[in-house]
Order: structure tokens, then C-alpha cells, then sequence
């Protein structure tokens, strides 16, 4: 098959017509498909219905009401199930609420209001007019990115390897620049593209030197048992953190809005011992306890750390069709064409593939009007500015199969109709 | 009766041998009660079991799987719910997550991050050395003083009237004083005093002159429809600011905490269009949204305003007993002494006692030694620190009616021996 960037112009031309035909067919059909965000499916939910039924008890096994007022950090069989399933030691966890998303933007906030460890707050610098930087290893999650911008906190881009982030780039950069206090991570089946950091990149992160003492790690391992076709392994952070006494430079979070339902799973923090009473502190401030209720509903529902990764597996087996779809498909329409990459992912919730330099957005934009939803184009970078315009976000999890395929095939008409466009404009 | 304040000398020293010797008496028998939180009794929780086994449907009104992602501000049943129960558009209204607690906190840290409607951030003055300041209507609640005292804002204690915060004090604080920025209100059933706030005072707060542009009313309405004895009528302070334009003054907080389940209840926060625009946008980088599930379970299980009034009622008769044997023990023992002074509560969770001048702390510690917890003397001012070391809060809500008489036995001799001290000390 002859590669569709060495087409002359007039095979270019007489591809495109062809395109163009087919791309007019679907939008008369007036689709509506969704691929935006990962959201899982019904099917999915439904895996998790027995939870609605729970609690079956009203106390904790320390003798409290769960109904009542009392215990910021969370009832102690709930930090245990955890504490076993991540290989946590429970005393250096919170469980919060329903939201990782919503522990990530507050533990952000207080670095900003308070400062941690006697450190200037960070909203000093803002107000100074320099303000602290991030380091965001892209393609990333726009809501991570999302927080350093409402907060204040300029980003810097750096590119990802198959291991992780670079980090001959992240210690250069951290080393040097006082005003960089962290960096984000999305170390297993990242999002978007799959990537699983290597016991390297977790060593080099939690031993480098930073410039900046209160230098925070941002560990989001929203996907950390989420595997679908093979089990991946991560060194675990906290642990490698300790060897170099530097527990405190990681702030780990986890949640079941994956696993159980978005919006009502319980979601937690982990860090070293110091970071974990400032916030415990801060925190009693913020509120006298999170949803005891469904902590133990949790718990009684899971029962152990084999029961959460019994349920993951039946939740891999409703997204692995779908993954193959997407793979298939592109395999299918774009395989040989030199119009697009993409990465086949072991887990998590997207596939990422990158186009030809600045056809993401016209794709998604082709897209859009054939009646598919996709993530914007961009949205993976800081300040949604893909510096190539090459990288879009597949989100399969929340259609059903057969509006997949459809979506699938549209997408990647999409991908071909917007690359001979720019390849005609050359 | 002779008022104790009235005793020779020789009359208050036999007098405090007696007592001395009851109190020994109450030590022996190594009794172990709590009075201290207003937290609710397990028998009052037990009133919202059938809570625990909604939902039984999957879908808000709109067809929005509750289970799944989406929505920021609440699912509409839920806001229609609450907005025909307290009368607020519903437009002006954000469901939150367990805890008004934390809408509160997180209200005031938005508003020392980014300040508001484009004035300067809060914690700008707190980083300049000269703090923003909150006027503090006491005795209050320690919660609200907590949050100030958080997040740097200084607290002026204001005094409460019958009717609310002596308002000719607030207006000339508020409308000299640029950096007083705000004030903490509890208007119905204040905890402790248990005082309802007039038609005047509603109207004056919304109507009256501020130096600061970004004034802020945190109306925190916690005991809106707890009433016990007698239901008492609140003005609605949105409507009252909106007939002088003056909406986003107001930021009002509601909970079910003492409804349902504190913790797993539900929490709002509502305001005027321009400030629920601009929280909402915050929100959104914070969140993607609270426990639907929830909120549909709560909807399912009050059905509508008169399902909640129904709920109250059914509480009323729980506390009532104890509120009634509150009031009758302090009359038993402390009426006519000259040793305290109380209110008798409407509604809501507390009776405020005041001792003789500096007697309150003592009380609490012979109550504590004797087996009874009571909320910290103190706490009921800003930064713990009662002027006069009058006040002290009981709550009668956790124990059962048996312990909770025996503690008010305890309590009322420790208030009487705490007083002959300080006579005899004069």
C-alpha cells in the first residue's frame, strides 16, 4: 500500500473527492456519537448495583456510628482495604470524598494559601507577579492542567517516553529553577496514552535533586489497577521515596470513580508522615468528616483487595471489546496510510493517536459535524495548545459497540479528509 | 431564696463544704457523659434508616444517570426540593457534597485566592500585613471562628442582641472600616444562644453601607426548619437583598446534617446570579461534581418540602424531652441563685448558659474531673477567648435522657461550686 503523503497532487485530489463523498454520507445520517470524556458506561455502572444495596451494617468496627459526626481521615476498615490493595501504610493515608480530582485542586489550594513545611505560599509569588511553575509531561489530562491554571501556576511542557516523562529534561529543569515546585503524573496507563512510568523514571523522580524544597509530586494513579489486557506493574512511590527520606515530596492519589460509580466512589491521599498531619490540620478546618456511609458501603461491598481486583477484571472485559474496537479500526483505515500513530494501551480509559502536524483540530472539527464528539484537540497540552496540532484523545468506554464502530469509522475518515487537506495546502 | 450572691462569707464557706462533698460524690461513681458536640443521638438517626435503602431508581428527572459523571451544581429534583423548602430560585442555588461546613470554608478560601467580582484577593492583605477582617456576632459558633482563624482573617467579636447582632455596631464598624469584609451569621435557632434574627435586622445587614465593595454575609442557616417548641419565621434574606440590589452580599448555606445523616447528608450553597456564576467557574476546576446518588436518595426519600417538615417534627420529638430536661434542671437548681442566667431555646441544638463572671472555665473543668464533657469554656468567642468567662454551651442532643439528667445534676453543681469559689475569692 502506497503511502497516502507520497500521493501526487492529482491522486491527492481525486482521494479527497472520494473522502468528501463518503464524509457527506454520514453526516446525513444525522449521527450522535460521544467520545469526549471518559465516562463509563451503563453496562459498566451495572457491575456496581449490589453497592447501591449497602451498608448492610451502621458501625465501623472501632464501635462508631458511621451515620454520625466524627473521623476526618476515614473509617479504619476503609483505609485498610486500601492501604492492602496500593501497599499504603494506613496511617500515612486520607480517604476523602467522592472526588481524587477534588483532593488534587485542594491540596494544590493550600500549597497556595499556606505554603507546606514553612515554605512560602505559593500565592505569594503569584501576587509578586512570579508566579510558580509545573512541570506537565504531554499528551496530558486537561484537568490537571486546568488546576495550574485557575491557580496560578504557569506550566511547562515535557515530552513523554515510553517510560514516563523525560527525565533527563525533568532534572535538568527541576534542578535549576527554584520557582518549579512539582510536577504531574499519571503513572500507569497515563492518560491519554497509555504509559506505564519504569521503575526508573519513579527512582530518578523521588531521589533528584529540586531547587525547590517544597517540590511536590503529583501522583494521580487514576488507573493504577485498571489494566485490560495485561497487567502492568509500578514501583511503588511512596516506598522508593522513603529509601531517600523523602516521603513528603509525594502527594499519591487514588479513587474508586472508576471502579465503582463516578461521583459517589470514595477517593484518597497519601503522603509522607509530615505532609499528612499539615493537611490533617488544614483540613479540620474544611469540614468535621467525609461520607462515612459509603465508606463502609465500600467496604462491605469489596471486602478485600481480591474483591476490588475481581470486579476490575469484570470491568475489563466490558472495555477490552471496545479497545479492540478502536485498535481494529485503525488498524483498518489508517494502518500504512503515513496519515496517523497511535499507541495500543494495556489499560486505563483512552487511546491517544497523533495525525499528520496540524490536522487534530480539523479532524475533530470534521468530526463535530459528522455528529462524533471528541475530546478538543489540544485540550491534552497545557493551555489546550498542542504545539504540532497532532494529538487527539479517544475516549471508548462510554459508547456502546456498535455506536463505536460507527464512530470509529467516521473518526477516521475524518483523519484522512483533514490530512489530504493539509497535505494539499503544503 | 436568698441569691447566693447575697451570702456572708460564713454562709458561702458551709455552703461549698455541702456542695464539695455532693461533687465527691458524683467522682466516685466515675460517670462518663458528653455533652460537648451537637451531635445527634442514634435514636434520631434511626428516623432516616429508610434513607440507607434508596435510591431505587438510576435516572434523575432530566435522564441523567445519577450513577455516572456530570452535573456541578446538583440534579434538578434535588434543587427543586430544596428551593421550594427554603424559597430560593432554584438558579441561585449549588448542591453540594456532605458538608456546608465545607461550602463555607471553601467560599471564604475562593475568596482570599481570587478575591471577587474583580477586587483583590483576600490573602493579597493577608501577604501586605494587614489582614482582612470578619465581624463575629458572639457568643457563635467555633466552627465559623476556626475558618477565619485558618485562613488569616481577623475576627471582631460583635455582641448579640435578642433580635440578632447589635446592628448599630455592625453598621458603624461595616461602613467606616474598608477591611471588614464580611460577617458570620447563624439567623434562626443560634447556636447556642438560640436566638432568631428580626425582619429589621434581616433588611438592615442587606441594606446597610459597607466601606468594602466585596462585603460578604455568610448566612449560615443551619437550623432553618429545626425548630422544637415553636416554629419560628425567618425573613428570606435573598429576597430582602434583591429589593436593594444587593444579592451577592449574601452567600447562604443549608445543610441536611441534622436532618438526615451528618455526613452523608446534603449541603447548599446559594447566592446571587453574579456570584454563582463566578463560583460555579472555581467549582468547575475543583470538581466535576458532588454525589448525585445521593442527592437522589434524598429526593426519593422526602418526596417534597412537606416530606422534610414532616422529618423535623418527628426530630422535634426526639430532642424535646431533652431540651425540656435541660431547662428544668438548670431552673431546679440555678433559678433564683444569682449564679446563671440562660435562654430557652426555640429550636435548634443548644441552651447558652452564662455563669457569674469568670466561672465558666472552672465549671467546665469540675464537669470534666467529674466525668461530664462539655464544650470547651471559650469556645463560643473568637479566638477561644470569652471576655467576661461566662458562657458556656450545652448540648443535650447526644446523650440519652437518663445520662443527660445525671450530667445536668453534675453540671448545675459545678456551676454553683465553680461560683462560690469566685464569691468567696472576691
Amino acid at each position: 500500500m502506497k503511502s497516502i503523503t507520497d500521493y501526487t497532487k492529482d491522486e491527492l485530489l481525486a482521494y479527497q473527492e472520494s473522502l468528501q463523498k463518503e464524509y457527506e454520507g454520514y453526516k446525513e445520517k444525522g449521527l450522535k456519537l460521544d467520545m469526549s470524556r471518559g465516562k463509563p458506561a451503563s453496562s459498566q455502572l451495572d457491575l456496581s448495583n449490589e453497592l447501591l444495596k449497602k451498608p448492610e451494617g451502621l458501625y465501623s468496627e472501632n464501635g462508631l456510628d458511621v451515620r454520625n459526626y466524627g473521623v476526618l481521615d476515614g473509617i479504619p476498615e476503609c483505609k485498610k482495604l486500601f492501604s492492602d490493595l496500593l501497599d499504603i501504610d494506613a496511617a500515612q493515608m486520607i480517604i476523602g470524598g467522592n472526588s481524587s480530582l477534588n483532593l488534587m485542586y485542594d491540596a494544590m489550594a493550600r500549597l497556595c494559601l499556606f505554603g507546606t513545611q514553612g515554605e512560602k505560599p505559593w500565592k505569594a509569588y503569584d501576587l509578586e507577579g512570579t508566579p510558580v511553575k509545573f512541570l506537565c509531561p504531554s499528551p496530558g489530562y486537561d484537568r490537571h492542567f486546568t488546576i495550574c491554571e485557575a491557580l496560578g501556576i504557569e506550566m511547562i511542557t515535557v515530552p513523554l517516553t515510553e517510560n514516563g516523562p523525560d527525565m533527563d529534561i525533568v532534572e535538568e529543569l527541576a534542578s535549576k529553577d527554584p520557582l518549579i515546585k512539582g510536577i504531574w503524573c499519571v503513572p500507569l496507563h497515563s492518560n491519554p496514552e497509555g504509559i506505564c512510568y519504569s521503575d526508573e523514571t519513579v527512582d530518578r523522580l523521588v531521589s533528584m535533586k529540586t531547587a525547590a524544597k517544597d517540590f511536590r509530586i503529583f501522583w494521580d494513579n487514576a488507573y493504577g489497577i485498571h489494566h485490560i489486557y495485561e497487567e502492568v506493574s509500578l514501583k511503588n512511590i511512596l516506598e522508593a521515596a522513603r529509601t531517600y527520606n523523602n516521603e513528603d515530596r509525594v502527594l499519591y492519589f487514588f479513587s474508586t470513580s472508576k471502579i465503582t460509580f463516578p461521583g459517589s466512589g470514595v477517593a484518597l491521599l497519601a503522603s509522607g508522615l509530615e505532609n499528612i498531619k499539615e493537611i490533617k490540620k488544614h483540613m479540620s478546618a474544611q469540614t468535621i468528616g467525609h461520607d462515612k456511609i459509603n465508606q463502609l458501603r465500600h467496604v462491605e461491598y469489596f471486602k478485600n483487595p481480591e474483591g476490588v481486583k475481581n470486579h476490575m477484571k469484570l470491568l475489563a472485559e466490558e472495555l477490552r471489546p471496545k479497545f479492540d474496537m478502536v485498535t481494529s479500526k485503525l488498524e483498518e483505515h489508517l494502518s500504512g496510510t503515513g496519515l496517523a500513530t497511535w499507541r495500543s494501551p494495556k489499560g486505563g480509559y483512552f487511546v491517544s493517536v497523533n495525525t499528520l502536524p496540524g490536522c487534530a483540530k480539523e479532524a475533530v472539527r470534521l468530526a463535530k459535524e459528522a455528529g462524533v464528539t471528541l475530546t478538543g484537540a489540544g485540550a491534552t497540552y497545557p493551555y489546550g495548545n498542542d504545539p504540532e496540532d497532532r494529538n487527539i484523545r479517544i475516549a471508548p468506554s462510554y459508547p456502546v459497540l456498535d455506536e463505536l464502530e460507527a464512530a470509529m469509522d467516521i473518526f477516521c475518515l475524518c483523519v484522512k479528509l483533514a490530512s489530504t487537506k493539509a497535505l494539499l495546502n503544503k
